[in-house]
Protein backbone atom coordinates (compact mmCIF):
# COMPACT_ATOMS: atom_id res chain seq x y z
CA UNK A 1 0.00 0.00 0.00
CA UNK A 2 1.59 3.46 -1.14
CA UNK A 3 0.68 6.28 0.60
CA UNK A 4 1.79 9.76 -0.83
CA UNK A 5 1.46 12.35 2.49
CA UNK A 6 3.84 12.19 4.68
CA UNK A 7 1.30 13.31 7.77
CA UNK A 8 -1.61 10.32 6.38
CA UNK A 9 2.14 8.06 7.01
CA UNK A 10 2.72 9.09 10.04
CA UNK A 11 -0.77 9.29 11.21
CA UNK A 12 -1.05 5.36 9.97
CA UNK A 13 2.20 4.53 11.59
CA UNK A 14 1.07 5.48 15.48
CA UNK A 15 -2.13 3.91 14.95
CA UNK A 16 -0.73 0.94 13.87
CA UNK A 17 1.53 0.58 17.05
CA UNK A 18 -2.24 0.46 18.98
CA UNK A 19 -2.30 -3.49 19.51
CA UNK A 20 -4.18 -5.63 16.95
CA UNK A 21 -4.23 -2.61 14.24
CA UNK A 22 -2.18 -3.34 11.04
CA UNK A 23 -1.61 -0.66 8.86
CA UNK A 24 -4.80 -1.46 6.56
CA UNK A 25 -6.80 -0.50 10.08
CA UNK A 26 -5.02 2.20 11.23
CA UNK A 27 -5.50 3.95 7.16
CA UNK A 28 -9.17 3.30 7.98
CA UNK A 29 -9.21 4.84 11.17
CA UNK A 30 -6.92 7.72 9.98
CA UNK A 31 -9.45 8.58 6.86
CA UNK A 32 -12.41 8.13 9.93
CA UNK A 33 -10.16 10.82 11.41
CA UNK A 34 -9.78 13.17 8.56
CA UNK A 35 -13.79 12.92 8.03
CA UNK A 36 -14.38 14.53 11.28
CA UNK A 37 -14.41 18.15 13.13
CA UNK A 38 -11.76 19.61 14.08
CA UNK A 39 -13.10 20.03 17.42
CA UNK A 40 -14.05 16.30 17.79
CA UNK A 41 -10.16 15.36 16.68
CA UNK A 42 -8.89 17.87 19.11
CA UNK A 43 -11.00 16.66 21.79
CA UNK A 44 -9.61 12.88 21.04
CA UNK A 45 -6.55 13.78 20.79
CA UNK A 46 -6.53 15.91 24.16
CA UNK A 47 -8.42 12.75 25.70
CA UNK A 48 -5.34 10.59 25.27
CA UNK A 49 -2.79 12.99 26.34
CA UNK A 50 -5.13 14.51 29.80
CA UNK A 51 -5.13 10.64 30.56
CA UNK A 52 -1.46 9.87 30.16
CA UNK A 53 -0.32 13.07 32.38
CA UNK A 54 -3.56 12.90 34.91
CA UNK A 55 -3.86 9.09 35.47
CA UNK A 56 -2.87 8.31 38.91
CA UNK A 57 -2.07 4.77 40.62
CA UNK A 58 -4.14 4.37 43.82
CA UNK A 59 -1.27 4.63 46.29
CA UNK A 60 -2.40 1.61 48.36
CA UNK A 61 -3.95 -0.82 45.62
CA UNK A 62 -1.97 0.62 42.52
CA UNK A 63 -5.36 0.33 40.63
CA UNK A 64 -5.73 3.37 38.23
CA UNK A 65 -7.58 6.58 39.65
CA UNK A 66 -8.38 9.98 39.06
CA UNK A 67 -7.65 10.82 42.76
CA UNK A 68 -5.06 9.67 45.31
CA UNK A 69 -6.58 6.69 46.17
CA UNK A 70 -9.56 4.37 44.37
CA UNK A 71 -12.65 4.49 44.52
CA UNK A 72 -12.88 1.10 46.12
CA UNK A 73 -10.15 1.86 48.48
CA UNK A 74 -11.84 4.85 49.65
CA UNK A 75 -14.86 3.08 50.22
CA UNK A 76 -15.54 2.57 53.50
CA UNK A 77 -18.40 -0.26 53.19
CA UNK A 78 -15.91 -2.62 51.28
CA UNK A 79 -14.10 -4.84 53.40
CA UNK A 80 -10.48 -3.91 53.98
CA UNK A 81 -8.77 -6.94 54.73
CA UNK A 82 -10.55 -8.87 52.05
CA UNK A 83 -7.63 -8.02 49.62
CA UNK A 84 -7.79 -10.15 46.02
CA UNK A 85 -4.70 -9.99 44.57
CA UNK A 86 -4.87 -9.79 40.50
CA UNK A 87 -2.35 -8.84 37.56
CA UNK A 88 -3.68 -5.59 35.72
CA UNK A 89 -6.82 -3.40 36.40
CA UNK A 90 -8.83 -5.58 33.78
CA UNK A 91 -9.36 -8.01 35.84
CA UNK A 92 -10.15 -5.75 38.38
CA UNK A 93 -13.11 -4.43 36.02
CA UNK A 94 -14.13 -8.45 35.22
CA UNK A 95 -14.39 -9.02 39.11
CA UNK A 96 -16.39 -5.76 39.82
CA UNK A 97 -19.01 -6.46 37.22
CA UNK A 98 -19.89 -9.73 38.55
CA UNK A 99 -20.67 -7.71 41.92
CA UNK A 100 -19.80 -10.60 44.28
CA UNK A 101 -16.72 -9.58 46.08
CA UNK A 102 -16.67 -6.64 48.50
CA UNK A 103 -13.09 -6.80 49.34
CA UNK A 104 -10.67 -4.36 48.63
CA UNK A 105 -7.71 -5.02 45.49
CA UNK A 106 -3.83 -5.03 44.46
CA UNK A 107 -2.67 -4.82 41.38
CA UNK A 108 0.46 -6.86 40.91
CA UNK A 109 1.34 -5.36 37.97
CA UNK A 110 2.23 -8.42 35.59
CA UNK A 111 3.27 -11.96 36.84
CA UNK A 112 6.57 -13.72 37.58
CA UNK A 113 7.76 -15.01 33.94
CA UNK A 114 11.87 -15.56 33.70
CA UNK A 115 11.48 -16.04 30.03
CA UNK A 116 9.93 -12.32 29.83
CA UNK A 117 12.52 -10.97 32.25
CA UNK A 118 10.15 -10.20 35.30
CA UNK A 119 11.00 -11.35 38.24
CA UNK A 120 8.91 -10.83 41.70
CA UNK A 121 10.79 -7.50 42.42
CA UNK A 122 9.59 -5.82 38.85
CA UNK A 123 5.84 -6.45 40.82
CA UNK A 124 4.05 -5.01 43.65
CA UNK A 125 5.10 -8.19 46.15
CA UNK A 126 6.37 -6.25 48.46
CA UNK A 127 3.96 -3.90 48.52
CA UNK A 128 1.39 -6.37 49.34
CA UNK A 129 3.61 -7.65 51.80
CA UNK A 130 4.06 -4.63 53.87
CA UNK A 131 0.14 -3.76 53.10
CA UNK A 132 -0.97 -7.05 54.55
CA UNK A 133 2.03 -6.96 57.91
CA UNK A 134 -0.11 -3.91 59.24
CA UNK A 135 -3.58 -5.71 58.93
CA UNK A 136 -4.15 -7.80 62.26
CA UNK A 137 -5.92 -10.74 60.42
CA UNK A 138 -6.59 -10.93 56.28
CA UNK A 139 -8.12 -13.03 53.68
CA UNK A 140 -6.15 -12.62 50.54
CA UNK A 141 -7.89 -14.23 47.45
CA UNK A 142 -5.07 -14.44 44.57
CA UNK A 143 -7.04 -14.32 41.16
CA UNK A 144 -4.17 -15.13 38.72
CA UNK A 145 -4.63 -16.91 35.52
CA UNK A 146 -3.53 -20.60 36.08
CA UNK A 147 -0.64 -20.20 33.68
CA UNK A 148 2.78 -21.58 34.21
CA UNK A 149 3.29 -17.59 35.09
CA UNK A 150 0.02 -17.16 37.57
CA UNK A 151 0.60 -20.56 39.24
CA UNK A 152 4.64 -19.34 39.96
CA UNK A 153 3.70 -16.36 41.34
CA UNK A 154 0.91 -17.85 43.25
CA UNK A 155 3.37 -19.86 44.64
CA UNK A 156 6.05 -17.41 45.30
CA UNK A 157 3.08 -14.93 47.03
CA UNK A 158 2.68 -18.02 49.40
CA UNK A 159 5.86 -18.42 50.24
CA UNK A 160 5.85 -14.95 51.41
CA UNK A 161 2.56 -14.65 53.18
CA UNK A 162 2.51 -17.82 54.85
CA UNK A 163 4.09 -16.78 57.72
CA UNK A 164 1.41 -13.46 58.66
CA UNK A 165 -1.67 -13.75 59.82
CA UNK A 166 -3.50 -14.29 56.69
CA UNK A 167 -5.84 -16.89 55.36
CA UNK A 168 -4.78 -17.69 51.58
CA UNK A 169 -7.65 -18.72 49.14
CA UNK A 170 -7.14 -18.97 45.10
CA UNK A 171 -10.57 -18.48 42.75
CA UNK A 172 -12.56 -21.65 42.60
CA UNK A 173 -11.81 -23.96 39.50
CA UNK A 174 -14.13 -26.30 38.03
CA UNK A 175 -17.00 -26.66 34.83
CA UNK A 176 -18.00 -23.29 33.82
CA UNK A 177 -21.71 -22.70 34.29
CA UNK A 178 -23.25 -23.62 31.12
CA UNK A 179 -20.21 -26.19 29.73
CA UNK A 180 -20.94 -29.61 28.17
CA UNK A 181 -19.11 -32.34 30.78
CA UNK A 182 -18.51 -34.07 27.38
CA UNK A 183 -16.06 -31.45 26.35
CA UNK A 184 -14.32 -30.57 29.32
CA UNK A 185 -11.09 -30.90 29.99
CA UNK A 186 -9.59 -33.25 31.89
CA UNK A 187 -7.43 -31.09 34.30
CA UNK A 188 -10.49 -28.87 35.16
CA UNK A 189 -13.25 -32.07 35.33
CA UNK A 190 -10.99 -33.57 37.68
CA UNK A 191 -10.22 -30.41 39.57
CA UNK A 192 -13.66 -30.19 40.36
CA UNK A 193 -14.86 -33.91 41.06
CA UNK A 194 -11.88 -33.66 44.07
CA UNK A 195 -13.14 -30.41 44.81
CA UNK A 196 -16.31 -31.43 44.52
CA UNK A 197 -19.16 -28.90 46.77
CA UNK A 198 -22.42 -29.57 48.84
CA UNK A 199 -25.20 -29.35 46.83
CA UNK A 200 -27.35 -27.04 49.11
CA UNK A 201 -23.93 -24.48 49.59
CA UNK A 202 -24.57 -23.67 45.31
CA UNK A 203 -28.75 -23.19 46.23
CA UNK A 204 -27.79 -20.49 48.30
CA UNK A 205 -25.58 -18.95 46.46
CA UNK A 206 -27.57 -18.19 43.46
CA UNK B 1 -17.41 -3.54 31.88
CA UNK B 2 -17.40 -0.61 35.22
CA UNK B 3 -14.70 1.89 34.20
CA UNK B 4 -13.84 3.64 37.90
CA UNK B 5 -11.94 6.15 35.92
CA UNK B 6 -13.34 9.07 34.50
CA UNK B 7 -10.29 10.20 32.74
CA UNK B 8 -10.35 6.30 31.66
CA UNK B 9 -13.84 6.36 30.67
CA UNK B 10 -13.15 9.60 28.36
CA UNK B 11 -10.40 8.03 26.60
CA UNK B 12 -12.27 4.33 25.83
CA UNK B 13 -15.34 6.52 24.73
CA UNK B 14 -12.96 8.33 22.04
CA UNK B 15 -11.22 5.29 21.43
CA UNK B 16 -15.42 3.37 20.65
CA UNK B 17 -15.54 6.66 17.80
CA UNK B 18 -13.19 4.59 15.83
CA UNK B 19 -14.53 2.11 13.14
CA UNK B 20 -14.81 -1.12 13.77
CA UNK B 21 -13.75 -0.63 17.71
CA UNK B 22 -16.15 -1.84 20.55
CA UNK B 23 -15.46 -0.53 24.54
CA UNK B 24 -13.11 -3.89 25.05
CA UNK B 25 -10.46 -3.27 22.03
CA UNK B 26 -11.11 0.76 22.73
CA UNK B 27 -9.87 -0.33 26.60
CA UNK B 28 -7.26 -2.15 25.50
CA UNK B 29 -5.62 0.64 23.15
CA UNK B 30 -6.32 2.53 26.81
CA UNK B 31 -4.33 0.87 28.93
CA UNK B 32 -1.33 -0.01 26.11
CA UNK B 33 -1.25 3.78 25.96
CA UNK B 34 -0.54 4.05 29.33
CA UNK B 35 2.33 1.80 29.15
CA UNK B 36 3.89 4.05 26.57
CA UNK B 37 6.27 6.63 27.45
CA UNK B 38 4.86 10.76 27.59
CA UNK B 39 6.35 11.33 24.71
CA UNK B 40 5.46 8.76 22.65
CA UNK B 41 1.94 9.21 23.62
CA UNK B 42 2.38 12.86 22.78
CA UNK B 43 3.66 12.02 19.89
CA UNK B 44 0.61 10.40 18.92
CA UNK B 45 -1.68 12.82 19.70
CA UNK B 46 0.07 14.88 17.10
CA UNK B 47 0.23 12.88 14.51
CA UNK B 48 -3.36 12.98 14.82
CA UNK B 49 -4.33 16.80 14.97
CA UNK B 50 -1.55 17.70 12.47
CA UNK B 51 -3.09 15.66 10.17
CA UNK B 52 -6.44 17.31 10.32
CA UNK B 53 -5.26 20.61 10.54
CA UNK B 54 -2.43 20.87 7.74
CA UNK B 55 -3.38 17.59 5.55
CA UNK B 56 -4.88 19.50 2.26
CA UNK B 57 -7.02 18.45 -1.00
CA UNK B 58 -5.16 18.65 -4.23
CA UNK B 59 -6.61 21.24 -6.07
CA UNK B 60 -6.50 19.60 -9.26
CA UNK B 61 -8.28 15.92 -8.50
CA UNK B 62 -8.94 16.25 -4.96
CA UNK B 63 -6.53 13.56 -4.12
CA UNK B 64 -5.19 14.13 0.07
CA UNK B 65 -2.04 16.09 -0.05
CA UNK B 66 0.40 17.81 2.10
CA UNK B 67 0.92 20.58 -0.93
CA UNK B 68 -1.19 22.79 -3.20
CA UNK B 69 -1.02 19.73 -5.95
CA UNK B 70 -0.44 16.06 -4.99
CA UNK B 71 2.35 14.29 -5.88
CA UNK B 72 0.31 12.53 -8.66
CA UNK B 73 -0.48 15.68 -10.51
CA UNK B 74 2.72 16.99 -10.00
CA UNK B 75 4.49 14.39 -11.62
CA UNK B 76 5.52 15.51 -15.43
CA UNK B 77 5.62 11.88 -16.35
CA UNK B 78 2.31 11.23 -16.23
CA UNK B 79 -0.29 11.05 -18.62
CA UNK B 80 -2.90 14.28 -17.89
CA UNK B 81 -5.28 13.22 -20.21
CA UNK B 82 -5.57 9.90 -19.07
CA UNK B 83 -8.37 10.47 -15.46
CA UNK B 84 -9.62 7.99 -13.69
CA UNK B 85 -12.62 8.76 -11.70
CA UNK B 86 -12.40 6.93 -8.38
CA UNK B 87 -14.81 7.03 -4.84
CA UNK B 88 -12.20 7.79 -2.67
CA UNK B 89 -8.55 7.87 -1.31
CA UNK B 90 -7.95 4.28 -0.17
CA UNK B 91 -9.01 3.40 -4.59
CA UNK B 92 -6.08 5.39 -5.54
CA UNK B 93 -3.77 4.23 -3.14
CA UNK B 94 -4.78 0.18 -4.28
CA UNK B 95 -4.63 1.45 -8.07
CA UNK B 96 -1.09 2.88 -7.05
CA UNK B 97 0.67 -0.09 -5.77
CA UNK B 98 -0.52 -2.44 -8.80
CA UNK B 99 2.00 -0.08 -10.74
CA UNK B 100 0.08 -0.25 -13.64
CA UNK B 101 -1.74 3.17 -14.42
CA UNK B 102 0.35 5.94 -15.67
CA UNK B 103 -2.15 8.97 -15.54
CA UNK B 104 -3.85 10.97 -13.49
CA UNK B 105 -6.93 10.72 -10.74
CA UNK B 106 -9.72 12.14 -9.79
CA UNK B 107 -11.54 11.68 -6.50
CA UNK B 108 -15.66 12.00 -6.36
CA UNK B 109 -15.65 11.59 -2.42
CA UNK B 110 -18.18 9.54 -2.55
CA UNK B 111 -21.09 7.74 -4.99
CA UNK B 112 -24.39 8.64 -5.64
CA UNK B 113 -26.97 7.16 -2.98
CA UNK B 114 -30.33 8.74 -3.09
CA UNK B 115 -31.02 6.42 -0.05
CA UNK B 116 -27.97 8.04 1.78
CA UNK B 117 -29.28 11.53 0.59
CA UNK B 118 -25.96 11.86 -1.34
CA UNK B 119 -26.65 13.27 -4.73
CA UNK B 120 -24.68 14.36 -7.81
CA UNK B 121 -23.76 18.25 -6.36
CA UNK B 122 -22.63 16.35 -3.29
CA UNK B 123 -19.79 14.89 -5.35
CA UNK B 124 -16.86 16.35 -7.29
CA UNK B 125 -18.90 16.16 -10.72
CA UNK B 126 -18.65 19.58 -11.65
CA UNK B 127 -14.73 19.83 -11.08
CA UNK B 128 -14.46 16.85 -13.29
CA UNK B 129 -16.88 18.10 -15.91
CA UNK B 130 -14.48 21.66 -15.86
CA UNK B 131 -11.64 19.70 -15.79
CA UNK B 132 -12.15 17.49 -18.44
CA UNK B 133 -13.32 20.46 -21.07
CA UNK B 134 -10.44 22.06 -20.61
CA UNK B 135 -8.55 19.19 -22.05
CA UNK B 136 -8.17 18.66 -26.06
CA UNK B 137 -9.04 14.96 -25.84
CA UNK B 138 -9.30 12.33 -22.72
CA UNK B 139 -9.92 9.14 -21.40
CA UNK B 140 -11.95 8.67 -18.38
CA UNK B 141 -11.81 5.37 -16.80
CA UNK B 142 -14.42 4.76 -14.56
CA UNK B 143 -12.92 2.81 -11.81
CA UNK B 144 -16.37 2.50 -9.21
CA UNK B 145 -17.67 -0.16 -7.19
CA UNK B 146 -19.97 -2.18 -8.78
CA UNK B 147 -22.86 -1.35 -7.16
CA UNK B 148 -26.19 0.03 -7.28
CA UNK B 149 -24.60 3.28 -6.18
CA UNK B 150 -21.22 2.45 -8.44
CA UNK B 151 -23.18 1.60 -11.56
CA UNK B 152 -25.76 4.94 -11.18
CA UNK B 153 -22.19 7.02 -10.75
CA UNK B 154 -20.78 5.89 -13.84
CA UNK B 155 -24.17 6.12 -15.53
CA UNK B 156 -24.21 9.50 -14.50
CA UNK B 157 -20.88 10.61 -15.06
CA UNK B 158 -21.31 8.90 -19.17
CA UNK B 159 -24.68 11.80 -19.50
CA UNK B 160 -22.18 14.55 -18.36
CA UNK B 161 -19.50 13.36 -20.45
CA UNK B 162 -20.23 12.28 -23.26
CA UNK B 163 -20.89 14.99 -25.54
CA UNK B 164 -17.07 16.48 -25.08
CA UNK B 165 -14.48 14.68 -26.83
CA UNK B 166 -13.47 12.29 -24.74
CA UNK B 167 -13.33 8.16 -24.27
CA UNK B 168 -14.87 6.67 -21.52
CA UNK B 169 -13.88 3.27 -20.27
CA UNK B 170 -14.26 1.00 -17.30
CA UNK B 171 -12.38 -1.54 -15.31
CA UNK B 172 -12.65 -4.85 -16.78
CA UNK B 173 -14.68 -7.23 -15.21
CA UNK B 174 -14.27 -11.02 -15.50
CA UNK B 175 -12.95 -13.96 -13.51
CA UNK B 176 -10.51 -12.93 -10.82
CA UNK B 177 -7.05 -14.78 -11.25
CA UNK B 178 -7.12 -17.73 -8.89
CA UNK B 179 -10.54 -18.04 -8.54
CA UNK B 180 -12.24 -21.20 -9.75
CA UNK B 181 -15.09 -21.33 -12.25
CA UNK B 182 -17.09 -23.28 -10.85
CA UNK B 183 -17.52 -21.01 -7.70
CA UNK B 184 -17.69 -17.61 -9.71
CA UNK B 185 -20.89 -16.33 -9.40
CA UNK B 186 -23.41 -16.46 -12.98
CA UNK B 187 -23.05 -12.74 -13.59
CA UNK B 188 -19.48 -11.96 -13.75
CA UNK B 189 -18.64 -15.37 -15.26
CA UNK B 190 -21.43 -14.63 -18.31
CA UNK B 191 -20.06 -11.00 -18.70
CA UNK B 192 -16.60 -12.50 -18.37
CA UNK B 193 -17.73 -14.86 -21.73
CA UNK B 194 -19.27 -12.23 -23.35
CA UNK B 195 -16.20 -9.76 -23.09
CA UNK B 196 -13.36 -12.90 -24.11
CA UNK B 197 -10.39 -11.40 -24.86
CA UNK B 198 -7.79 -12.08 -27.33
CA UNK B 199 -5.62 -14.89 -26.19
CA UNK B 200 -2.06 -13.17 -27.55
CA UNK B 201 -3.08 -9.92 -25.34
CA UNK B 202 -2.62 -11.72 -22.27
CA UNK B 203 0.61 -12.86 -23.02
CA UNK B 204 2.20 -9.60 -23.48
CA UNK B 205 0.26 -7.99 -20.37
CA UNK B 206 2.16 -10.00 -17.92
Amino acid sequence: MKINSKLIEEAVDQFALLPGVGRKTALRFVLHMLKKDHDDVNRFARAITDLRSQIKYCSTCFNLADTELCNVCSNPNRQHNLICVVEDIRDIMAIESTQQFQGVYHVLGGLISPMDGIGPSDLRIEELVQRVSQLQEAEIVMALNTTMEGDTTCYFLYKKLKNLNVTLTTLARGVAIGDDLEYTDEVTLGRSIRNRTPYESTLSAS
